[in-house]
């Protein structure tokens, strides 16, 4: 099968590209020492979650309860949770999983932990324990303080869990998602920080997990860090390429479309929406438009419904109806999220056709 | 079972809320002898779609043929997709539908119509045609021109399609939505050019076909509309609130949300980001937040990651881990989109639990 034979719109992933993207970060991580736990949030399927496996990482990082159901049901043995999960029914199924595989979790509160460490202790179970600091992201994470320290301790005591570290989301990595290079030395500073107060306490991280994409091949140059968990790296996409951390050529993930329509002058529009692409602008805050159309940086896709994508043609340039084309989406993780499937090609040629499995498992 | 015992995040519909809605506008509509062909994208679930039509509906508006034929199987038997639907495989899906419901298509071009009855013709079946034109929005439709009356002729004259006539999407709800009282007059006299010409050419118009949810209630004002097609009504959300259409008090789509996380000074973050919620940003421009949550107009969603929603606190005000928030999303549609499965309620109780049965059905 080709893809001239597939129904617009479609994901379509390139095998040459998600390989060579898979490899690249798999060495620089074993280059560095680094152990790579992917955010397989991106991709949700385990199709993916394997070659990550086969490629030397220990094991994946999920976002969501359900998302770790579902890569446990796939044979995936060690997983980690980085949220933070509340109340007895989701301690519950966590205990549950944590009777078939590994699993690990953050959070940032005593009463999360706590609750978890009861419901471990309920199931005759251990649950690994990750505790999540804030460096400047201002999302999740305990400050870099002292009294958090009595968290931590309270933490590391509790019975039934396994104590693996401490996590942080690199505050660095804000605005325009730019690593600048003075971002490191205040990175850095922020960790130096933290591990004072660690030590100073007595508790012990012999993890320290960190790092996404934009900056995952940077990830080296900050002090202590053991283990990365970058997510979009598997596709890329237009954040990726406005970050500078990679080019078009680099991203492998597309959405196959049609052009439906060319009756309004300088338009034209493609069966892809928001519905379809996600209606994430950049997170660079530059430039408006909603994707990249592959081979053709002159038409420019500057407006989304839900179903339709409106694209300005300039003046002199043709496009017809019927007209396929493939357009890199601003954010290629909530993209995917909106897929049943995936078409996995070579070239032209489909190889495979995969389930998005882990989509929908909100809870 | 009551709200309580459900895990979070998870879609709540109020029953009471729906069913009001849904009487208001078919009341209107029967008024003002205006067919309501609602648009089934918002909700893409054949329980509300068969409310719909208990309502008085003579059939249903979808925006892809995948939903048109979950809406098919589950026994809605008049259908209309107002998408153009492009290539061989589409023309024999939709010629496979109208073997088994009665079915009508919009277009803008004649290659799509002449495609569409050529299939209809192969098939031996009868496809309802609606030819669209752009009164304002610039996205799909024939303009208001005698070069475009050609088309309209041509079209009309092909065999194996039943002239239904012609549809618009209201252009003079743009930019902000809000309509204004000089968008009446002005998109009147574009209907009227558009009847003038299609009267010149000899070409029938039994139906005219308008409407979206913001300019509903004023679509008997509109010359010559035959039939509206709104969409969002059913529900409501933070940009028909905006639109000074509704109040909160009529939104009956609301997501149910746990606070996960109160570490970070002025902040709590909720389970549900942009994954949960969408990304969408409201219409009109105004105002920067992602939702808004009921009983608490303080409490300010002002940031989006994928499962996190950031929520500044303001001085004074408490929030506590495990606290839940039911906000009202920014768009219903792309949000309802997002889950599997949603909640019905009367007040806390939960009455049924209905699957979002035509989500995913982007081709």
């Amino acid at each position: 099968m080709n893809l001239q034979d597939i129904e617009t719109p479609a994901v379509v992933i390139d095998s040459e590209i998600l390989d060579r993207n898979l490899r690249t970060m798999a060495s620089y991580c074993g280059e560095h020492n680094l152990a790579l736990r992917p955010h397989t949030k991106t991709h949700k399927m385990p199709e993916i979650a394997r070659l990550q496996l086969r490629y030397g990482s220990p094991g994946i990082t999920v976002a969501k309860l359900g998302e770790a159901e579902v890569m446990a049901d796939a044979g995936i043995n060690d997983i980690t949770i980085v949220y933070p999960l509340w109340g007895e029914s989701k301690w519950k199924r966590l205990t549950d999983l944590a009777k078939r595989v590994k699993i690990g979790v953050t959070m940032d509160s005593f009463a999360i932990a706590e609750g978890i460490s009861r419901a471990a202790k309920a199931a005759g179970v251990e649950v690994g324990i990750r505790l999540e600091f804030d460096t400047g992201l201002r999302r999740c994470g305990l400050p870099l303080e002292e009294r958090a320290m009595d968290v931590a301790r309270r933490v590391f005591a509790l019975p039934n869990i396994r104590w693996e570290g401490i996590s942080v989301y690199p505050g660095h990595i804000m605005g325009n998602r730019k690593i600048r290079e003075q971002d490191i030395p205040r990175e850095n500073e922020r960790l130096d920080r933290l591990y004072s107060l660690l030590d100073a306490a007595g508790i012990p991280y012999p993890l320290v997990s960190g790092g996404n994409t934009p900056a995952a091949f940077q990830s080296h140059r900050f002090h202590g860090v053991t283990e990365i968990r970058p997510g979009t790296y598997v596709f890329n996409d237009r954040n990726t390429v406005d970050a500078e951390s990679v080019t078009y050529a680099d991203c492998a993930a597309t959405v196959l479309t049609t052009v439906v329509s060319t009756s309004v002058p300088g338009r034209a529009i493609i069966d892809a929406g928001s519905k379809t692409l996600s209606a994430d602008t950049l997170l660079s805050g530059e430039g408006k438009y909603h994707g990249y159309i592959q081979g053709h940086p002159e038409y420019l896709l500057d407006e989304l419904s839900e179903e339709h994508g409106h694209i300005s043609i300039p003046d002199g340039a043709t496009v017809h109806l019927g007209d396929r084309l493939r357009v890199v989406p601003n954010h290629v993780c909530p993209c995917i999220n909106l897929h049943d499937q995936v078409y996995l090609v070579s070239g032209e040629q489909i190889l495979d056709r995969w389930k998005v499995a882990g989509r929908g498992k909100v809870a």
